[in-house]
C-alpha cells in the first residue's frame, strides 16, 4: 500500500459532504483485505493463542506471540483494526476518529513508535499562531467572552490546581506512582469514593464564573459522563499525575501530538509485522459470541457478521480476551466469568463523550478553540489541522450531560447547529463533517474508560486478573494510562508475555508458570 | 538465586572498611557463573547473531533476538552484565556503581520494568523530610552557606532557568521534540558550536554568586568534564528538554527513583529470559580484539582475561556490536571502520566523573545534599538510602576539573576527607566507602556520555550507521535519553529488530530489507 493510499472502506464511521450528504462509512488504513487468510486447513487448527479484538491490546498481543514464534489467531468484529483507536484516512489526510494524542511520556506508545521509525513522523493539534488566534467561550448560551490564548491558559491552570489540590502538593501525595495508583490504598479509597459533583463542593467557593465554566466545559468531555456524581473523582487526579502533575503537560500529554498517518497507520505495523512472520490467521467481521475453556483448550466460536465473517468454531490452549469493559458481559462464557468481573462490566464506565470533525474553507479557524457550556451540544473544540485542500481541520467533543448529549448522525442539520453554536457566531463554511458515534458502538457501548466512584477500588484486580486459560488484556485495566492507547499497549503486552511464558514452558514439560502460579493442565496437548 | 542473594564477586569495583581497608571487587547479582556456556560444540557453531557487550544495550539485543528465535552469542569483556549501569549488592542492598535513576517518563526503561513486574520495586533517593533536612553549600572552599531544601530549589531552579533559557521559551524551540534532537538543525548546529564556557559568558551578569557556585557544582558532575571549553552546551539543552523543560522534573527525572534490586537485579531479568529460550551461548571475561567481516559472516576473535576467559574466534551472519564510544577505536575492525566512527571514538565523550558511596552510622544525614564548589573533590552528594543496618547511605560525585579530580582508590585518607569536605565539618562517622572508577576502566574509559561541542551534530548519524553486516548499538548514540539507560534499550532494541528482520528475510531468498537498503550477500549462507 502506497503512503498516500488512503486504504479500503470500513463499514465504521459516517462522513457527510454538502454535495453527498450523510454517508455510513469511511476509507481506513485500518480496513484489512482480504478479511480473512483462513484457509480449509488453518480453520481446524489448534492455536497457541487465539486473540480476541485487534485493538491495541490485541495487536500487541498478535505481534509479540508471532515474533517468538507461536501460531496465533485473531479474531476481529469489526471490518477493521484499531477497536476504539483508528483514523478515517480521507484524501491522504487522517481523522481521527477515536483515541488520537500520543507523546514521548507514554512509555508503551513511544516505543512502539520509535520501533516502527516514526519518531518524527508527527503532527501537532492545536496551535496558538496565525489566524485569529482566540479562545471564544461561550457562557450560558447567552454571551460569548473572547479571550488570548494565554489568558485561556492562565484560566484553565488556575481552575484545574483548584479541582486537583487536594493535599497542598497538587495531589503528588495521593498518586506518587502514577503507574502504580493504588500504591497510597487509604488516600486512593478516600477519593474514589467522591464523586466529580462531591468535589465540586469542596471548591465551590474558591472558583470564578469564568473558571467553573471552561473548566466544567473540559471537564465533561474529559469524562464524557452524563451527571458528575456518576464520574469518580480519582479518576481525574489519576489523569492528572499521569500528566506529571502540571497543566502545561497536561495539555502537551493530552491534547497535542497526533501521527501523521493516522492511528490506523500505527496500528497497520503491528498487524503487518505480525502477519509478515507467517504465524498469524486472522478473520475479521466475525463478533464472538461465546468462549468455552475445558480440558485444556478454549473453544472460541463466532457470528458471521455480513458476507465476509465466518460463523465457526475455533480452538487454542489460551485466549487472550480484549473485548473492552462495557460489553465484555455480552460475550457468554463457559464456565462463567467470576462475579466481580461480571459485576464491573454490566455496571460499566461513564464515557459516552462524542467527537466530531469538520473541515471548513476559514483558514483563520486553525488557531481558534471554543467552549461552550452548559448548552452547547459540542462542548469544547479547535483547530487540529490543516487538509490537503488547504482547509481548516477542526475537531470539537460534546459532553453526555442531559439535554446536550448529540447523536451527530440522527440530526445534520442539529449537528452543524452545534459547531456554528460552538464557534460563536463566527462566519464558518463547513464543507465536510466526519465522526464515528462510540455511544451506539455494539463493539465499545462508549468512548475511552472514565469509572464510576469506587469502581477503580473494587474492581481494577479483579478486572485484571486470569479466568482459567483466558487472559484479559484491556487498556480499560492497565496500571498506567489506563483509558488510553499506551495502556492497551502496556496491558496488551502483560498478557501475551503470559500466555507465551506458559506455552513455552509447557512444552519443555514444566508444569508451573516463572512466579509458580498457575498449573497447565495435565490433559493440556501443548 | 534467592531474592536476598547478593550474588558472586565481581572484580570491578572497590569496597573499603575500618576493618578490613581497601579491596578489590564487590558482589553483585549481575556476576554470572558459570562464566560461560559454551560447549566443544557451540564454540564452532555459526551464530545467526554474534553480540560484542553485555550491557543494556547488548542485554536488550540479546533478549529480542533469542526471544524470535535467533541463535545468538553474547560476548562480553568482564565478568558482569550491565556495563557502565551495575550495582554492588551488599548485604542484599544495592550501591548503583554506574547508571541509578529510573521514571516512568523514560519510555524504553519503563516498558522493560513494567514487563518484569518490578513497577512497584522502587525506591527514592534524596528526601526532604526527617533528620537535618538541610543544604550544606561550602563557597570556595572558605565559608558554608547552611539552607533550607526549599531554598536549594528556588535556587537551583532560578540558576538553571537562567542557563537554558536561550528563546524565551526554556529552549522549546530548539529542541521542540527531545526524541527528534536534530529536528530544528539550524538551531541545533548554533548552540553544539557552542561549549558550556560560552554560555557561561552569556548568562554571567545574570547570576547570583550563590546561584553561579551552585550550578557549576551540579552542572560539573552532570558533565564530567575537565574544563567548561570541551563540553557542548547542546548536550545541556538535550538533558533539559527530555527533563520536561522544568527544574522539578529536571531532579524527579535525573536523580529520584532507582530499583530496589539495583540496577544488576534489573539487568538479570534480561539475561534470564534470554538464557530461558534455550538460545543463548555467552561467554564472560573475552574481551574482543578484532571483528572481519567477509563474504556474509562475521569473524570475532576474543583475547581471555583471567583464568576464565577463552580466546577464540567465533562466528555470525550478523554482529551487533555494543562498545562503548571512548573505546571503540580499540577493537580492529576489517574492512576499518569508516573515518568518521573512528574520529569520533577517538575524540570521545568528556565525561570522567567520579561516583562514591558512603555507609555512614549519621540517621541525620538521610535528608541532606551538599555542594562544594570548586575545591571539593566530592562535588555534589546526598543522602541516598538507608542500609540494612540502619545507617544512611550516601551519595557523592566529583569533578573533573583540574586539581578536584578524585581518583578514590589511589589515597583512601584522601577520598575520606573528600566525604568530610562535603559535609562542611558535619562529623561523620564513616563505616563503609563502596566505588567503581570509570575513569580508569578500560572497556569504558569514562561515564555517561558527554560530547564535546559540534560532536552531536557531526557524529551522530556516522556513529548509528552499520557497517557492512556489524550494527552498533549503544546508549551513547541514541534518540531520545542518549547517554542513559533508557537510551541503550532504545539503541539494541534499534539493531536487534534491523538484524532479526535481515535473518527472516534472508531465509525466505528475500535479497533486500523491508526499507530495500541492504542487499543480502549472495553468499550469505543464513
Amino acid at each position: 500500500m502506497s503512503p498516500n493510499h488512503s486504504g479500503y472502506t470500513s463499514r465504521d464511521g459516517f462522513q457527510w459532504t454538502k454535495e453527498t450528504g450523510l454517508r455510513d462509512g469511511v476509507p481506513s488504513l485500518g480496513v484489512i483485505r482480504p478479511s480473512s487468510n483462513l484457509t480449509s486447513t488453518t480453520r481446524h487448527d489448534l492455536f497457541d493463542v487465539v486473540v480476541i479484538g485487534g485493538g491495541y491490546a490485541g495487536l500487541t498481543a498478535i505481534r509479540d506471540l508471532t515474533l517468538a514464534g507461536h501460531k496465533v489467531l485473531l479474531i476481529e468484529a469489526r471490518d477493521r483494526i484499531g477497536g476504539r483507536s483508528w483514523s478515517a484516512n480521507i484524501q491522504g489526510y487522517p481523522y481521527e476518529m477515536g483515541g488520537t494524542w500520543i507523546h514521548w511520556n507514554q512509555p508503551f506508545i513511544w516505543r512502539e513508535l520509535f520501533r516502527y521509525g516514526l519518531s518524527s513522523k508527527i503532527d501537532i493539534s492545536p496551535v496558538k499562531e496565525g489566524g485569529l488566534s482566540k479562545c471564544l467561550v461561550n457562557m450560558e448560551g447567552t454571551r460569548t467572552v473572547k479571550m488570548s490564548h494565554d489568558k485561556e491558559d492562565d484560566i484553565s491552570e488556575s481552575a484545574i490546581k483548584k479541582f486537583v489540590n487536594v493535599d497542598g502538593r497538587l495531589a503528588r501525595t495521593v498518586i506518587p506512582f502514577p503507574h502504580d495508583p493504588h500504591y497510597n490504598r487509604e488516600a486512593v479509597a478516600h477519593y474514589d469514593k467522591m464523586s466529580l459533583a462531591d468535589r465540586f463542593v469542596e471548591v465551590a467557593d474558591e472558583m470564578t464564573p469564568l473558571e467553573r465554566s471552561m473548566f466544567e466545559a473540559f471537564l465533561s468531555i474529559t469524562c464524557g459522563s452524563r451527571t458528575w456524581e456518576e464520574a469518580s473523582f480519582f479518576e481525574f487526579l489519576r489523569w492528572w499525575a499521569l500528566m506529571n502533575y502540571n497543566y502545561t503537560d497536561f495539555i502537551a500529554l493530552g491534547l497535542t501530538y497526533k501521527f501523521k498517518c493516522g492511528q490506523s497507520g500505527f496500528a497497520r505495523h503491528f498487524f503487518d509485522e505480525a502477519l509478515e512472520t507467517g504465524n498469524l490467521t486472522y478473520v475479521f467481521d466475525s463478533p464472538v459470541s461465546n468462549v468455552v475453556d475445558r480440558e485444556g483448550t478454549v473453544k472460541v466460536t463466532t457470528t458471521a457478521r455480513g458476507n465476509c465473517g465466518v460463523s465457526a468454531t475455533f480452538q487454542g490452549y489460551r485466549v487472550i480476551c480484549t473485548v473492552p469493559l462495557n460489553v465484555l458481559y455480552k460475550v457468554d462464557f463457559s464456565p462463567p466469568l467470576p462475579q466481580p468481573k461480571m459485576e464491573a462490566s454490566k455496571l460499566g464506565h461513564v464515557n459516552q463523550v462524542t467527537k466530531v470533525h469538520a473541515e471548513v474553507a476559514n483558514p483563520e479557524l486553525r488557531s481558534v478553540g471554543a467552549f461552550s457550556w452548559p448548552t452547547g451540544k459540542l462542548t469544547y473544540g479547535f483547530g487540529d489541522g490543516t487538509t490537503p485542500a488547504g482547509n481548516t481541520h477542526m475537531v470539537a467533543f460534546g459532553g453526555a450531560h442531559p439535554g446536550v448529549h448529540l447523536q451527530p448522525e440522527e440530526n445534520m442539520d442539529e449537528t452543524l447547529a452545534a459547531w456554528r453554536d460552538l464557534l460563536a457566531g463566527h462566519k464558518v463554511d463547513i464543507r465536510r463533517v466526519v465522526f464515528h458515534n462510540w455511544h451506539k458502538d455494539e463493539f465499545a457501548l462508549g468512548a475511552w474508560e472514565w469509572l464510576r466512584p469506587n469502581m477503580s477500588t473494587k474492581y481494577l484486580d479483579p478486572l485484571r486478573a486470569r479466568h482459567g486459560n483466558v487472559l484479559f488484556g484491556s487498556a480499560d485495566w492497565a496500571m498506567g494510562w489506563r483509558g488510553f492507547i499506551d495502556g492497551a499497549i502496556e496491558d496488551g503486552g502483560r498478557v501475551a508475555k503470559e500466555a507465551s511464558t506458559e506455552i513455552r514452558m509447557a512444552r519443555r514439560g514444566n508444569a508451573t508458570t516463572s512466579d509458580g502460579k498457575f498449573v497447565v493442565s495435565e490433559r493440556s496437548r501443548i
